[in-house]
């Protein structure tokens, strides 16, 4: 069987400091403050969401996210420079090792998915802005049918079902710690890809592999 | 039928700020940023193993917190230093409002409650220790049986099962915006106590009251 690995999307493939640029341009001075608040309480809301079993999808958990972000930082922002900072998350630039992981993945015969909590049509666009297409075999959403967010078991669930694996089937990689603590917890093998030097998460379930990065990852798969 | 206030621990009763004294001495001026990351990343891993369906009580939580707080920061956590942090989690000051906002209640005949993510043992010792047992009624904790922590339905449900009560029947009253938005959801009217004047929550459930501090809760109740 062809050996399959699951990428998480926003900051495992997809770099979200690319986003700082556009809110630098919206708010200067205070881009990077816009985007680390923007994007701790896009993960919040994802989980709180959750808990309350009251899903909205990630497009919509974004645009709200960035309101209460701007709102926290006393920044005034109009409903066009929302709308022009929301469209930035469908360009976000790939990490410079994601294309050529992602080669040499896919050359040697390894069938590369994406695995997101945005929705279809935001990964999509992201994986297209990149020019990952060509490496991506599949790209799967919470938003397709379990409506709600890792590290729920049902997202995970969801990925082997699509994919018609078994856990162990799977390598599944993300930058995000919680992330890999719910995939290891559900039963995939997992490598952290921790490129800023984190601390582990005191999560319960630890990766079977930790990585610098994507290309780190490549040559030990 | 008597009237129930159920009010939260942690942020509302109780200030975590006044942590920041212990972790100063531990770690001189460090303390701040220890307390806020401890603060983060505690309410981060009860939202987490919610999901994860991976239940670890408060206690815990509230250690694996402290040592991933001081990890990221670069600061060295002997046993007996953490052991002492995580002691004066028991002794966590109340706000100064507390004891005589449910003073007035309870004069008032208002049946008074603590309903928290903390194990029992936790937040009894912080009641006592602050000097509110005289005003409380009952304490109640997710760790009594629901084991899965705010917002899920199933802790606001615990409540409402414990007190015999409906949820309209009740006040839920907390600090945080979570909770508020949790508590509403499942049909609570709700107080928001909102001390540091942070933006409104974008959860979809709005707080029917929105007060500076637990005076101005007591003078509208």
């Amino acid at each position: 069987m062809r050996h399959v690995a699951v990428f998480d999307a926003y900051g495992t493939l997809f770099d979200t400091q690319g986003l700082i640029s556009s809110a630098e341009a919206q708010f200067p001075g205070r881009g990077e403050e816009v985007v680390r608040l923007w994007r701790a309480k896009q993960l919040e809301y994802t989980w709180l969401r959750s808990l309350m079993g009251q899903y909205e999808d990630f497009w919509a958990i974004t645009r709200a996210s960035l309101e209460f972000a701007c709102e926290a930082l006393g920044l005034s922002l109009s409903d066009p420079a929302r709308d022009r900072l929301l469209e930035a998350f469908l360009r976000v630039p790939a990490f410079s090792d994601a294309a050529p992981a992602l080669s040499q993945l896919c050359a040697r015969g390894v069938r590369c998915c994406v695995f997101s909590n945005g929705t279809r049509a935001m990964v999509e666009a992201a994986v297209s802005s990149a020019g990952l297409g060509a490496y991506v075999d599949a790209v799967l959403s919470v938003d397709d049918e379990v409506r709600v967010y890792k590290p729920h078991p049902a997202a995970y669930a969801y990925v082997c079902r699509r994919l018609g694996i078994q856990p162990p089937q799977a390598l599944f990689v993300s930058s995000n710690g919680f992330d890999v603590a719910g995939a290891a917890s559900y039963g995939f093998p997992t490598a952290w890809v921790n490129r800023r030097g984190l601390p582990a998460e005191r999560l319960g379930a630890a990766p079977a592999l930790v990585v610098q990065d994507l290309l780190h990852l490549a040559a030990q798969v």
